[in-house]
């Protein structure tokens, strides 16, 4: 298969890309962002349009989707560079693979790839928005393009999915103090538990720190409140749920 | 589901791209590029890295998975703009739909997104490639990322697809004159008949031509051959194929 190829390649010119659109999620950080879409499923995300982008004719027909592809930017990471080979969580954190065999978000050109259900198409003023469903992006994530997902185009179910063949195993237990649940009763958010509970359950812990043999604490950003946890083996207790300052 | 967002959006700054690599393909022109990656499978593309990234550590791990993204850049008509809308081939190219609920070309971000089959990774000099299978890229299109395709993420057979639900229907026959005939049976390329009829059966005329009520003439470049053949109704025949001078 591998022939020699022909006159060397022409490199091509840069390009620059200007942000259609910015994404409204309730992961405030980094840390506990699932690490696909389609793991957490309790909470919408919006996805609200910037000027000249809020034409609500560019939308016209998508409705009839029910996904959509986001290229996106990794903007929290955009500036850190890449390396050749990167250590997946999904191999424990310690294994090399290279950075093209995996989603990380530290690439050559930090540009993300999200599937994602679309929910409603929203218009308020002049403001043109999406609710999404499934996100797996960080609040204020800057899109670069909506695609329809065409399922005879872009679904091989029997692809061979190299190191991560399958969903990840979660087989944590999470478990709520009488804090964190009065906090999630009175909370605006419906379904604040069920939320916290799906993050959680996809133990976003860094993978050295899963080998302690011992509580540790930890805190995350989700809307607008601080949610304090710990965890010990498979077992995670919600400590207290407390709005932002 | 449409409430109203908080504060507005700030809009993220643009970013600049690098070109990662560049598709070498039998397509040497925008027409008879298939509509979408997998439809024609007989030919295989390379995807040549440019240095830096032409690290071969950089693909460790990357020949586990059969299948993976490309996203690229449209840079045939990455200057020319874009509109709200567009008219899809597929609605007969006179219904016009949102550009966002299309594969357009013609995009705020000129950015594509296929997915393809892995058939090789090669080495030789410091020239590092891959082997595809099933590209729908005109030959020099630069290439921005590489993902490995994930089926329990990306694959979502019972996605809803809108005006473009299922494959287009294949009903062209495609025959060969003698000369035609001939010149495949001494070509160099492996498989170049069966490669012309896999491009001639997508019908890659545009929509208006379809309703010509007559033998209309046409031209394609194809690897190094000037193809040319006509059309009528659901027959294509492929007239000669002759080297480029």
């Amino acid at each position: 298969m591998c022939e020699v190829l022909p006159t060397p390649a022409q490199p091509p010119a840069a390009l620059t890309f200007e942000p259609i659109g910015i994404i409204r999620s309730p992961y405030k950080e980094k840390f506990a962002v699932p690490r696909q879409p389609g793991l957490v499923n309790s909470a919408t995300a919006q996805l609200e349009m910037l000027p000249p982008y809020n034409e609500p004719s560019a939308f016209r027909g998508l409705a009839e989707f029910s996904h959509l592809w986001l290229v996106f930017l990794f903007h929290q990471t955009q500036d850190k560079g890449w390396n050749p080979t990167v250590r997946p969580p999904r191999l424990g954190g310690n294994e090399r693979v290279g950075v093209f065999a995996t989603r990380s978000t530290f690439r050559p050109n930090p540009i993300g790839l999200s599937v994602v259900t679309l929910l409603d198409m929203c218009k308020s003023g002049n403001k043109v928005w999406l609710e999404l469903g499934g996100v797996d992006l960080v609040d204020g994530t800057p899109i670069l393009d909506i695609k329809p997902y065409l399922p005879w185009v872009d679904s091989v179910p029997d692809a061979r999915g190299g190191f991560a063949p399958a969903p990840p195993d979660l087989n944590m237990e999470i478990i709520f103090s009488a804090a964190a649940e009065l906090a999630c009763a009175r909370s605006d958010i419906p379904n604040l538990k069920e939320f916290i509970s799906e993050v959680l359950v996809q133990d976003p812990r860094p993978a050295y720190k899963k080998q302690l043999q011992q509580w540790q604490q930890y805190g995350v950003r989700l809307y607008h409140y601080n949610v304090t946890f710990e965890v010990f083996g498979h077992l995670t207790r919600v400590l207290d749920i407390v709005p932002e300052p």
